[in-house]
Order: structure tokens, then sequence, then C-alpha cells
């Protein structure tokens, strides 16, 4: 293994499931993270401890957020519906389901981490393609937090500059799902689903749940999620 | 009282009470943010919740967030000692009293309660001049962290633009105390030290002790910090 360390973000999901795989192919020595901030779907806190231990990551941690304290999404606020859409009623509009600044404050608590490991790479699995409506899983907002990120640290200011890394963030969810195959991820493991029951299985019905359903049609694979 | 929210991040000590004031005094309605993150002064929580309600805020939030689970500072890992150090002591040097990413942290978790707000001000009390050791009180990083906020929310894509206020940048800490006793502020009630004891009684000894100590000799006027 590599002497070179990495922070990567694992929610227990398909795509950050992905994500580890190929920083493990990489070379990467990896630390995982995960979010315990409230979510519907609390199942893929799960997933990602398990993720994280089949696929070699040397420590994963779990921080408390409380963002339910905050509100303003379906998925912390119990009192905004979850919406269940077709991949062909999905639109461009940002959905209920967006979490205010939640990818920023998920990076930030990752740039203290890697800061205290002296990495300087953190892998994130936001994708451009099928989540357009969310602001934070843009190219150009993954520029400004890497740059915003080289100032804020000592490691930043002392020269050693941080790499945010996004290798899905052009793949279709068929490309992404077709990549973690070649790699061995064990997709039966991960849980997507918003509203994923507490056995991590999936309502079959949610935005996330059609767009990887789709997926696996797509990438021509037999779909292993277990749902209710 | 203006319609115009801001969020203002109180950490129950001198600064952030300035700010607070100032923010009052410019007619914004604020939202105080407060963090229990493992801190070893945790009575500035108490001074927080305490200044927020003398000071006019409409809601007081303490978000629990454990940075002492990622460590790397004399504030959340007991096992580093807090420096004691005279003003004339305290070098350029980035001390151990950082706190790996945490403005950022704070700024993140306040970007996505200004973004269900629906207010694009967020105000912090970080200075340039006393604490030139911590990179993530410079000028640079803030402007940097704004215009990727600018890109990381729904309200920055549709247009309303957010400003981080930082109006204690380039004042020093006697510049500060004046301002504060100018809108009434009561110092009395804020605590500073890193090392407070339960009943928020200052060591006397900290760097934040000595540069508060030394602020209120500057400008003048008694020193009302309860000592231990």
């Amino acid at each position: 293994m590599s002497d070179r360390k990495a922070v990567v973000l694992v929610s227990g999901g398909l795509d950050s499931a992905t994500v580890l795989a190929m920083a493990r192919e990489q070379g990467f020595a990896c630390y995982t993270l995960a979010f315990d901030y409230g979510q519907r779907h609390r199942s893929e806190l799960q997933a990602s401890a398990r993720l994280s231990k089949a696929m070699g990551a040397l420590e994963h941690k779990v921080v408390n957020l409380d963002l339910n304290l905050i509100g303003g999404s379906a998925l912390t606020d119990m009192a905004i519906d979850v919406p269940e859409r077709d991949v062909d009623e999905i639109d461009d509009n940002i959905p209920v389901t967006y979490v205010p600044a939640r990818n920023t404050v998920f990076l930030s608590i990752a740039l203290g981490w890697a800061e205290v490991l002296e990495a300087s790479d953190i892998f994130i699995g936001v994708n451009a393609v099928d989540y357009s409506g969310y602001p934070d899983c843009r190219p150009e907002y993954i520029a400004a937090f890497a740059n915003m990120a080289n100032l804020a640290t000592k490691a930043g200011v002392e020269g050693q500059p941080l790499a945010i890394h996004t290798p899905l963030i052009e793949l279709t969810k068929a490309q992404i799902i077709k990549q973690g195959m070649t790699l061995g991820v064990d997709y039966s493991q991960t849980v997507s689903c918003y509203q994923a029951d507490a056995e991590g299985r999936a309502c079959g019905r949610c935005d996330s749940c059609s767009l990887r359903r789709q997926g696996f049609i797509d990438a021509g694979f037999p779909d292993p999620t277990i749902y209710q």
C-alpha cells in the first residue's frame, strides 16, 4: 500500500462505494468518513461501516452532526415528504431532498481530518450528471472549495496543496456501475434509498432508487438491490 | 427592526459578542449559532446563550459536533497542553490551539442555516491582527469562502449572493473593546479563556487571556474579567 493517505467520504451508497474502490485501486491508504446528520435513511450508516471494512479502509469515523436542527430538507425534516418519481419525471430543479450546504459541511470536516492525518487528498462521490439539480455537485463548486481549503489550513499555507478528487463527476449512473463492477464492488451491500428501512431495504420509488434502478438496466447488470 | 436576517457566530467570547452588537446596530435581525465541539472551555457555551438573549437575538442554536473525534488541537485534545504565554511571547507561528478547519466547518453550518432562513448575511468575529497565526482568520480566506458559498447553495445559484461580514478583521483587541464599549457590550458576561473553569472564570495565562488582558490595558478600560 502507498504511503499516500486519503480521506474518503463514504455515505454507504452506490456512488461513494465506487469512489472508495477507485481510491484503493489508485493505491491510497484510505480513511473513511460518514455522518450521522439526522438523515431518514440511517441504515446507510451501517452500510458505510460494512463497506469501509470490506474494502480495506484503515480507519472509519462517523461524525455526529445534527443538521435536522437546521432542517430545510426532506432528508432531515420528517414533515417534508420524499418525492417518488420515475427517472423521466426528474427535472433540473433543485429537489426538496437537497440538504442545505451539506457537501460543504461534509468536505469541511473531511478537510479537518485530512489536516490531522497529514493527508492531502480527499475523495467525494459527487456527480453532476444524474444530480444536476444539486448546486454543490458541480465542478465549479468543487474547484472553489479546493481554492478555499488551500487558504484555510496550516497544510495549505505551508505548501502542501489539497486535492479534491471527484472521479464520478462526469459519469452517468450506468458508467459508475460498470466502473465499480470492474473493481469488484458488491453493490448488494450499498444503500442508496432516501427512505430505506432499518434493514437497508429500498423503497424503489424515490429519485435515488429510480436513478439507481435505471443505472443497472443501462449498464446491463442485474440489480442486486433488496427492495421492501 | 429590519427584515434583513443575519446568522451570527457567537462563541461567547469578547470578539463575537462585539460582532453581535455591531450586527444589531446595523439593524439586522440576528440568529445566533454556537457549537458544542468538545472544547475544553465549555462555559463559553453558557456565555453564548446568555449574550444572545441579552442582546436581542431572535433565535439561538447550539450545534453538536464532535471535533474531538478528529483531534489535532489543544482545544479539543486533552493530551495537548494549552500554552501559557505573555503577549510578547506570542509569535507568528500557527499555535497548537488552532483547531483544524474550524472556521470552515462553522461557516459551512452557518451557511446551511442561512439558506434555510433565507438570510444572505453571515457575521463572524475573525481577526487577522491578534490571531495572525490562524490561516482561517485572513481576509483572503474569507473571500474564498464567500466565493465557494455562492456556488454551493440554491440561494447563490438563484441569484441572492451571500455576504460574509468580518467587522473585526483589521482591528486590534483594544479597538474591538472600544467599539464594544460604545455599543454597550457587557464584557463581564463573555468568556475568552481557552481553559476557563465551569463557572467561566479565566486562567489569566493562556494566549487568549493574555491578549484580552492587554486589550483592556491598551483601550484604557478596567478589565471586568473574573479570574480563577
